[in-house]
């Protein structure tokens, strides 16, 4: 029977959040979006690929997928992986290179290792790198309007699960109560807990400057997206001046991105994200760039999937484990020994959906 | 009454083009989607806004429109440009920055510049700087594939029609067949008509020279997109090593894009498109930085709305006449006259559509 695609599914649904989340720059979330895209092939082989979004964005990338993917993607040979994340990166490059197009592709990306794993019978950490099974994780809130009562409580909760590490959001208008937020947690998870922060690109290269000076006596591990994006340049000022390792990577969706940031910001660690840089094609060429440049791999959002790629790498970084509960959605929440993160163990991308459970929120 | 925006209407056509269009990065073009969003104002005001596509995209920025777009642009006041279009570009920011949101706040801004034109009785290009109401054109064809003769068929209709400038696609395989080609234009134009060559960003940096090195002798007045848009220092690499002006910007789609273009390109002309670059809000900013950096603002494509934006500039450039032929569904085809392109004359952006001549294209 022949690995030609036969069937391309694409679902939306819109999931409810437990509370409202805020952070400097994308406002209030109440529900997040999951995308996913569920490939064929003629000899029966399935597999799933999915992206997220905070609330915005997912019908234009059901739109994408459906009318720009489905069609010209039946009959493909579902086995050549590169071939076919090539062919959509210049099917859609007017409208693409990077924003919606990068979430669709990596949705079909995803789908089709998670067919190449279960064919080969393998776990995607073995298949995408197979350096180890476990990493070093962290939980990131998106808290940014928590008052410190409630923040130190997240806190709690965190060490309780099991986790050794924590990231809170800063950037408030007054940097001020960033810094009381950043001592207050300190003291409350003592000296032995790892500690990152993230500002969402709130601040300017100046603000991030006095921000990190009033800081860095709290031994913060990475300062994340202190501005945007967009302005490499002003991150590698930011590290002249001050010598104080930054983090991004969650908002670069092209090889070409990563490789600005590398050229030009000064970062000690990055973060892609498997769903809006071209699926786990897309994260392993930002990880092998970033091996090139001695940064650790970690990754953001997405833990079910990214504990097997980050585990996977010989430049493995942190795991983030954000707050977006997309895994309790799945048939295995991530699991968490000895303060690592364990991959699962089967084969295939080792993500699979409750799709019963996700029924309810399904977006017509 | 108020101004606040009370509706917003979206629609997507697909209109077949009058032959099969090549180049050297897209492929065949059977047709382009048109997305129109019309604005409606609670004081009776309206306005519209447009993007195009090669063939793909239409559907997912119709989708970012309707579901992300037009119920939070309710009631927001529908004469405060800058402020939609700021608060566009956070909106989506994660699912944005370039690719698809471009084109989506594109077809918004540009309705509300319409509705300010009109409120102010006054045409686009006296609104957009008011400069001049003419500027020069050029006739860009989509025709790598065409055979000599066709080619020159191709000029000699450019040249009737009252243009004294014609571009050609070069980017085949064969170095040999696009030399050939120019040179075959070149002596069929004469010496007088103003020429220009687009290899869609097909060749590597040494392809690029090696071409330069070849058609230099021919007196080509620019050479567009030698290689990806994203290899800026590879622009400026081509210039350093032979001097020859480059263009590009159809593909910039935000304004760190022409940012990271001025910086590092070392560009002669920059061409945006305010159907992807944020509307006339975004090819303002660019047109703006260009003048800072003493480069002519030119445009890519909609040259019935680009008349007006380039004739309005100091620093006016060349306005590309594209051979998609959006403005045949318009009450007003582009005026050529001294071979000049002349602006529209009438309060609002000065583009129409004919919806009894676009009806039967429309996608549902
Ligand atoms: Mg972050
Ligand atoms: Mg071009």
């Amino acid at each position: 029977m022949s690995t030609k695609i036969s069937k391309v599914d694409v679902r939306l649904f819109t999931v409810p959040l437990p509370e409202v989340m805020s952070d400097a720059k994308h406002g209030d979330h109440y529900h997040f979006e999951l995308v996913t895209t569920t490939i064929t092939l003629e000899d029966g082989s399935e597999g799933t690929g999915y992206t997220y979004t905070g609330g915005k964005g997912g019908y234009a990338i059901k739109a994408m997928i459906e009318h720009d993917f489905a069609n010209v993607l039946i009959s493909k040979d579902g086995t050549d992986i590169d071939g076919i994340y090539d062919f959509l990166e210049w099917h859609v490059h007017y409208v693409g290179r990077g924003g919606i197009a990068s979430f669709a592709i990596s949705t079909v990306d995803i789908a089709l290792w998670d067919i190449k794993c279960k064919k080969a019978g393998l776990p995607l950490w073995k298949m995408a790198g197979g350096v180890n099974n476990t990493c070093k994780a962290y939980c990131g809130g998106i808290d940014l309007m928590f008052p410190i009562e409630k923040l130190l409580k997240n806190m709690e909760g965190y060490l309780a699960k099991g986790f050794k590490a924590v990231k809170i959001k800063i950037g408030r208008d007054n940097l001020q109560e960033d810094l009381d937020r950043i001592k207050a947690v300190r003291e409350f998870i003592g000296p032995d807990v790892t500690f990152m922060v993230d500002a969402n690109y709130s601040m300017t290269v100046e603000k991030a400057i006095k921000a990190i000076e009033g800081f860095k006596k709290y031994d913060i591990t990475w300062f994340e997206e202190p501005i945007i994006p967009d302005n490499y340049k002003g991150f590698g000022e930011i590290v002249d001046k001050t010598g104080f390792p930054l983090a991004m990577g969650e908002n670069l969706h092209t090889i070409h991105e990563f490789e600005y940031a590398f050229d030009q910001a000064k970062l000690s660690f990055i973060q892609p994200d498997a769903s809006n840089c071209g699926g786990i094609t897309g994260w392993l060429a930002a990880a092998r760039l970033a091996d090139k440049h001695g940064v650790p791999a970690c990754s953001h959002g997405m833990q079910e999937l990214h504990v097997s790629l980050v585990s996977a790498q010989p430049n493995s970084g942190w795991l983030e484990v954000h707050s977006f509960p997309i895994d309790e959605y799945t048939t295995r929440p991530l699991v968490v020994e000895n303060h690592r993160a364990v991959a699962p163990d089967y084969p295939g991308i080792g993500v699979i959906f409750d799709w019963e459970k996700l029924a309810p929120f399904e977006a017509k």
